[in-house]
């Protein structure tokens, strides 16, 4: 049987779960793809350090041109991270024909346009299933199975830490600082936890899925981020006593002919699937006009999950190889020009505030919300402190930019606080 | 832009939802596949009944050879159910070497790998994703995503109507004649439900998603059928009190070189993904050596869900068509040999018993369970009538042929009787 040699850019976590499943799993991929697969070079930093995986008979390099010069060699697996110089890598590789396979999201979330053209112009598949939500095969489903829907909206839990954090809280009753730093305590928070609790990771997760989605390529600047640091536990009980579970999501909409993209705190009924999605897991949803509502669950992270997304890029390739079809966009779905950030998205948000408890306020407060045109369907006002109150609101659907009205309406009063403000899911 | 001719045998609600998709999102098709599709004939039983759907242009014949002779016709979808003469149809097609897509989980799970053959004799495409769990695309998704894993357990709801009638027991209070009465007057049950509520139907769609996952042909005898009849609602109750939900789940499970399969009420506890799937949806639960559990949500029947997985189908095939690569088996891997059916399996159990409440049977119960290796980590006495008890009982992990022996020996006791014995899973 023929063998195709694949090389590597980066030996860590992914990296070692890559070579150890190309190894370990040589029955399967061979008797479904018709070809042996063998790891023949891997370009590293340190080509000294110590290595928790077995690399007999295989080339550990620091010279990225010791793969760009070799013929044998079809496929590249690039594992490094960061945007440069994996850019430069890639593009490299893609010019001296090999297939190039990634788990890189911030490169592609940033230069996936460029880098498929370079792919395109030199024949050669450009693949990056692993890039969002590790375990979790939402990109090529999306690809595969919603060709002919049309999709409405892609949400989802795509940060494992944050998730982590939150179901804490949750669970046990933790403040976010006390469920944070158990988090760093596990390896499930960096010791700088601001890009994934601030919602940035999650985010640029959801620019992938959107463009496959909608064929439309969004950026950091049309999306509003909002992450968890501000996330009160008396807010998590209350959502709890209210029927609800807190996740941060990311939410990516079409609302006419235009998409509404975020990524916030939000209530999510009890009974609906995210609910469920606990700890470090992450699951996206797709709700399309033909096929309703789906959801697919998993890992998001973690060395074996994310190398078996890349494993199942490299068979893709390799059938690609096989049957002479390499060359084709991973996502050729291209959408452009009608689509444009939506302006007017509506939800039922939960809005937690403080007063000082004096008589008159809650009169105040239903006026203000009265002007905004905000009605509600539950509210409940607990004792706070001795001097404040707690009131938790449920409202109806309304404008999500009627959000920064209230927080500045409510910014003018002395005695009343906006805590949180929150989308709900049903 | 080329034009991609279709032919459709049957015209029900599935039928239906493919013509409409197809005239509805070709632009989203043409822009990915590069070509037109267009349902050019359909074959149906009566030509002149009245349709809810637009045939205007179409070719509305009872004739299939007004297919099979047309060369202009590329792609046929059989959506017109059944084994006779479904079978013979698809036959024929392929021998006219058309490409085949279907939905007929009957005809497939029992007659698939000699379709595939003769697929494979005519360089023909013959793909059948919707023949599993409607919406979910849940084949494409094996083959593609878990090429490199070894897949250790494929578990789902695969029926609709049982998965509403255990949702109105459980949320409603209802008995199981209740809930299936329901089921019946709104359209999930069939006035003969013995198919879905004897797990039957359960059973049927699990042969194929194993066959995928372990490369090995399961037939119903292999497998275990319990249904969702004798299921009291003293017992959803209990379980509910323990912390579980009772489910119709199909397992197929890889124990050693060998496959446990069986189709069975099982108690999952209420944290657990699959225990949120409520109402007629499906979900199938996939767990990998590499990437862990991942699960796959979503409508499990109805016409637009399961047409957007005959759409999936047919833009897959047309793909195939442009870069010349059909003829290639939906499913290759293939492990016949070393695979039989597993004959220990283990899992904690849930035990449910009526008995005299007289002094001295509790120990006569647990003598019996001691006898039998049975330990247990939960047990709950309540009084039933002036004159039973009822005994709850969770055990810790036990071999599922210990559960007859069970049977056997409280079966020559007068005054202690079973009521149920489910699976649990955590």
């Amino acid at each position: 049987m023929e063998t195709i040699k694949i090389g590597l850019v980066g030996l860590g976590t992914v990296g070692s779960g890559v070579l150890q499943m190309v190894t370990q799993n040589q029955d399967k991929i061979s008797n479904i793809t018709g070809r042996q697969l063998s790891v023949k070079t891997i370009v590293v930093h340190d080509i000294n350090k110590p290595r928790q995986v077995n690399t007999d008979n295989i080339i550990l390099t620091d010279d990225l041109n010791q793969i760009i010069n070799d013929p044998e060699i079809k496929i590249v697996v690039e594992v490094m991270g960061g945007i440069h110089p994996a850019k430069e890598v890639i593009t490299a590789l893609l010019n001296a024909k090999k297939h190039v396979v990634t788990a890189n999201k911030d490169l592609i979330a940033s230069a996936g346009d460029e880098l498929a053209k370079i792919a395109h112009d030199n024949h050669c598949d450009l693949v990056y299933e692993a890039s969002v939500a590790g375990g979790i095969p939402i990109l090529r489903t999306i690809v595969n199975s919603f060709a002919a829907d049309q999709i409405l909206e892609v949400k989802g839990i795509v940060n494992g830490t944050t998730n982590y954090i939150l179901t804490q809280m949750q669970q046990k009753n933790w403040s976010y600082e006390q469920a944070l730093k158990e988090a760093q305590k596990l390896g499930f928070a960096e010791s700088d936890p601001t890009n994934d609790v601030a919602g940035i990771d999650a985010a640029y997760k959801m620019i992938i899925p959107s463009q496959f989605s909608f064929g439309t390529h969004l950026t950091m600047d049309d999306m509003q981020v909002e992450g968890i640091q501000n996330l009160q536990l008396a807010d998590v009980k209350q959502a709890d006593a209210f029927g609800f579970t807190i996740k941060l999501l990311g939410i990516a909409k079409r609302i006419n002919n235009g998409i509404f993209a975020d990524v916030a705190p939000v209530l999510v009924a009890k009974d609906h699937p995210l609910a469920t999605i606990n700890n470090e897991n992450n699951a996206v949803m797709v709700t399309g006009i033909a096929v309703g509502e789906t959801l697919f669950y998993g890992p998001g992270a973690g060395g074996l999950p994310t190398a078996n997304s890349v494993l199942s890029d490299i068979v893709s390739v390799t059938k690609n190889i096989v049957l002479g079809t390499t060359g084709n966009s991973f996502n050729n779905y291209q959408h452009e020009n009608d689509l444009i950030v939506a302006k007017n998205a509506f939800f039922p948000y939960y809005l937690s505030l403080q007063m000082l408890d004096v008589p008159g306020q809650m009169l105040k407060l239903t006026k203000l919300l009265t002007d905004l045109d905000i009605s509600f369907s539950q509210i409940v006002q607990t004792k706070n402190t001795a001097e404040y109150a707690y009131v938790a609101i449920i409202t109806h659907e309304m404008n999500h930019f009627t959000i920064p009205k209230l927080s500045k309406a409510i910014g003018n009063l002395r005695d009343i606080n906006l805590i949180g403000a929150y989308k709900v899911i049903n």
